[in-house]
């Protein structure tokens, strides 16, 4: 069965609290639940961590890739410089889709640029809570098309 | 009735021959009518424009504003220099969500910078055809929240 | 007689309903009228001209610099790269005055930088509306120095 | 009644017979002799200050401003570097347009930057000795918008 | 038959007239006119273009590609910053040659970067109108030799 | 009771043997000491946290805030990229001033930015292990005066 | 007796009624009544300057040198240029603390540089009036420490 | 006994299986043993540790220094931003050599610079798992000719 | 008789075994058989010389410009550097074109900046060893022109 | 006569005392005394000013010009960013010669540039007291030069 | 039988008396006799050559190509900016390893950046003369590795 | 005996017919001549060397370098970039006064960088000949000093 890990980074785990504004007021358990639900009717299973840790983050990927088939990833601010995040999704050889919640292109110059985009399948940002659901319907479709080709 | 315009900019009228390792088989007509079908679904209306000319990219906007709710676009290679079409999208205050069918961060340095991307709501980048179709799904639960606000 | 042509760029002729705490609430019809209202004064002809287009500008100018004897542009957003409408106006040999209605220094960053201030004689910037006319007075002014010194 | 101060800023003394082929023929005294013909005609007063010493322009503001209305400013070569004065009419909350007599951005690179641009009102540059007229112009007119909307 | 596409930009059908010290006294029709007689020796047929609208230029390229082996440009201006023309070219697969009447490299700093050069087969620069006479016979010489190889 | 948290990064554990003649002599724990005494004297509580692992940090704060009105930091080399601890200290919303024993602006030049010093209240810095006992003291008075302003 | 001048720069003998939302009601004088009695309790003098003119603050410094053991200075906006107040501190061989009341960190990119931070012993930034007598104290207590070692 | 602490940073402990035809097919154990291997040669003692948290490669050095004579350091991407680390290997005093088993130089841009190399004794790159092997030769030599030199 | 100097830089005699992939299988002396033989066609003569000596090719052109009508200059490598062999060009006030075999626009960063290009009069680039022949065809269409006028 | 004034920006009165391993041990005044000296051999007048203030430099400078011949001037700090002083020196259109006493290319990277050598004849840079002396033996050779070709 | 090349630039045949404390006390002849040994011991051949001519270094390399299999290079302060050396470099398709004695990374920035780098297979930095015989180790046993694979 | 070598780079023995509007008319010859002069009434020997070859400049420094004291160079257009020149005067640990006849700072960009003034003693830039005569004058004086001081 296909399986898609969730990896959310460092302060991710406060949303619902940390600047609603910005990120709204939905918990990442929200979120989370509301991904079971999807994977349900896409027929996929989803698994979710979140670590303010670099290396726990590397750790979880390492460890869970041989039976993993793609990454959702919001690496938090780690977006913006943790090469080692990048180069272990590489090593994984995962497909991956990049989400933010809020619009990092409207934001601080230094939340311009990610060091994971360039090595991602996909990029959705701006789009709240939503952004997870969409790049699980994402996965999934180009999951499928991966296996039809084989 | 809800209406979204999807705007295409130079270039993508060409999709399905152009570089197709890149931006994929599927014709711009296609990509259309998969919308409306998506669309209907929804129950909103799409009307789609392209053009290769980034003046009539903002005489359409500028004409269809008053009948418009919200904007898909892929401005082409306009998306890294036309300042005019920013203001524009600015000047018709609706909401608008970016689409790029490839992964424009893994490719030249240039097309690493979207001149769009800080006044769209949203940003989706790499997924190929589907990125439309998530724009609406997206788009089209942006403006149901906000007509509950209100 | 003295002819003088008011250029418009892009989006300038959404003035009034665009963005009004930036712009004011003038629409470009008012200013225009008030432009002729003080060329009758100045013993001036003042035809205006806007256009989403940088070609049509550039039509525009090489199509009327035989009976013209200067310009008063506000390109919009196109004041930031079109090269090629600097390139029309170095071929007219025309005077030209830049104006901007809103202080663009103290706007976004790629608002800092005309490419055309260089090659015009002149630039008002932040004046509003009133702007277009002080172009129009130092403009008359200008050419009858130029009569003068022939 | 309303009272404007015209500031000139570092060697503007030496008008006239500094590179006449760039800043003209007029001396500032005879600028002033004009600005005050205008002010006249306008019904405000003009008073007139020029100071080789950044620190003399700033005593002069800081001392000046409970009776002024508004600043038409020229600070010369002063405009590129001094941050202290920028400070200066910050703190005076003075409306202020800033007058260059030549094209500065057909010059020096080093002259391309103002840092009085961003927090000045008005921005009048290349007009030779007719930019303090307008500014004065200008000035008036904002001022009694102002008294108008109060 | 071997067909060659001559495109040129904005103002370029100013020449003649534009800046003669730049770009000398020889007008475009008087160009294209040579072009024909040096294409009847070579056997070959040329189409010329010109137009001062990016979009213009993409159209035309978009609808004649099926029709053409190769494309002369000079695409004025717009060499600078039209990356929506560069992504034209590369679109049509056709060779293409880059063709400037002066020294882009003696002049303007914005002059020295062309967004096209990286795309084009060959780039000649600054030997006025025999620079497209020159691109034809490259052209045509290039073309044989592809036709040799198959 | 006002808690304020002493927040240490990376090698700060290593004072007083690390490089003496650019850290001082003293060792964490005599600082540590010193601040708990100078918080008695305060009436406040500090309670000190070193660690040599971002996520450590960032755990620490967003366990710790509910029961903190401050904090003080010395993020040691981290100050210099950890975009995640920045985030983590807005996510908090607790004032924070932040302490850097050595001048870092007189050292290598990738010390001279701080991640952190835009979003703290304060930043002391090169005044050895007294920058502490004065980040103590200001930010005791800060809290005072914001509880009498409540 | 231990002597220290506190050396005020451009504008901040406005002070109280300058931008109070960013510099505080505080008025320098009272700032400078604080400093003296704090001065009083550590058994130092205490003696004030404030100057609009680099060159006042850097004759003032020569003059006293002789007489003084050590500066606390606000440099204002010359903070970010004025490279000859630099080598006047520099050729006074004082220990010199650097203070300023917002925290420049979080305002204008401009005042993010301080030519004076690297050739001074500390750096007190954003702390409002607090940040000249925690100036004041530590300068003291470095005096003192001095005095000890010799 | 001389003793030589090998660190690998995050994602080496995935050599063999990480992009081979980039690191090579030998995995991270059997280096170890080879460096082991050529230490009992050299009559020293190597002890290897690997961890993908920067913390934790941290805490090993400062936990180990006291018993280490030189240190060989692969960080892995942290090579070109961990500064704690830098200044964890500062603190040390201990002798370092950098091992990179790719040419870095050859890949991307990002990995061109290295936040260690200026405060390494060498450094070895591009040379696969030889790298490990030469820096172990080199450094027991370093050692040796510095035990000589006391 | 019209004498043209044909100079290759470094390297540049290795041509046919160089990289065949991007400078082709022709060698450098059938490259010049080529040019010897084209020139009898315009009743010019040519004279070749290559060295891997940057002073060297300047002594050529020093020595031989009392004789010389022009150059053709290909400087390999040293096109990106050797402000020598420009200032060496521009002391022979004689005309020359600069030719390239491959697109050096298409390569490596560094080869996009030729220190040459400002002071030649042609510059032909990407069109292999017709390159050559073609700046043959120019430069003695250009020597003729000249003759012309005088 | 030939007069020619020697300008000493900040600081350089403190000569001898100020940094003497970087400024020599000679004072200002032995200096001047040197160069009356040598101004006598040369038949030529010297006349001597130095001020903290870049408005009294300026001031100097307009009231003596009517009276000079040349300037030399070493500006101290001054030289990297008084553009009022650069504009002051073309103002006055006097042949001036720049001196610096250290080597400022062997200093902080913000001495490397001078806003007054391009707008200087010559510039003498590290020779200590005795680069006062070779650029009045310049200046005085370069005026008689001058008064020959008169 | 194995050949390889040690090429040594501009002035390496100084070393033993060039900045010892930098470059060390070891002739270049004895670190040539070190290799000459090495290379008995490994069973090949090693040619020295040293030049402070560029030019020298590829009439060398083009020249013996054909009876190496491999360079250990050291360009001294060419490693820089000879970008001609590079091309003959990747022209001669050798495995080559670039040596420098010092660290360069801790030292001037212009020598932080090699041009070689990038094309050599290893880069070997900081390890004194000992970095030479460690290049001759990896090389033999890189080129044995190659045979085997053949 | 004193002796002082004067190096000239590439393009120097032209002076007299180079680009005489900026280099004067004086031969290289001529120059040497006067130097040759003054030197024997500074009892001083001096030996002349120019060379097109950066390697024949640095052979001749450390050929010499036993039999000199100190060293004037004017390295043409070598000054911007050779490195390797600059390496061999660090290696002779001569002092050396640098000269330029033009003045470098008021021409092109790339001039305005020297790699040899931080290594220099002295800088002489601008007064054409009289330059070498300055620096003769310099060199002798300070070379005069040492030899008190020894």
């Amino acid at each position: 069965m296909v399986t898609i890990a969730v990896l959310n980074g460092p302060n991710l785990n406060m949303l619902g609290t940390r600047e609603p504004t910005i990120y709204g007021t939905m918990t990442l358990e929200r979120i989370n639940a509301q991904l079971q639900e999807r994977a349900l009717l896409h027929g996929v299973t989803v698994q979710c961590f979140q670590s303010n840790h670099e290396g726990a983050l590397i750790d979880y990927l390492q460890e869970h890739t041989p039976n993993l088939d793609g990454v959702i990833i919001n690496a938090g601010a780690l977006t913006h410089y943790s090469l080692a995040l990048r180069d272990a999704l590489v090593t994984s050889t995962l497909p991956a889709i990049e989400v933010h919640l809020s619009n990092i292109y409207a934001r601080e110059a230094f939340r311009h640029h990610s060091v994971l985009a360039a090595i991602c399948r996909g990029h959705i940002v701006g789009l709240g809570w939503h952004g997870y659901l969409l790049a699980l319907d994402a996965l999934t479709e180009l999951l499928r098309e991966q296996q039809k080709e084989r």
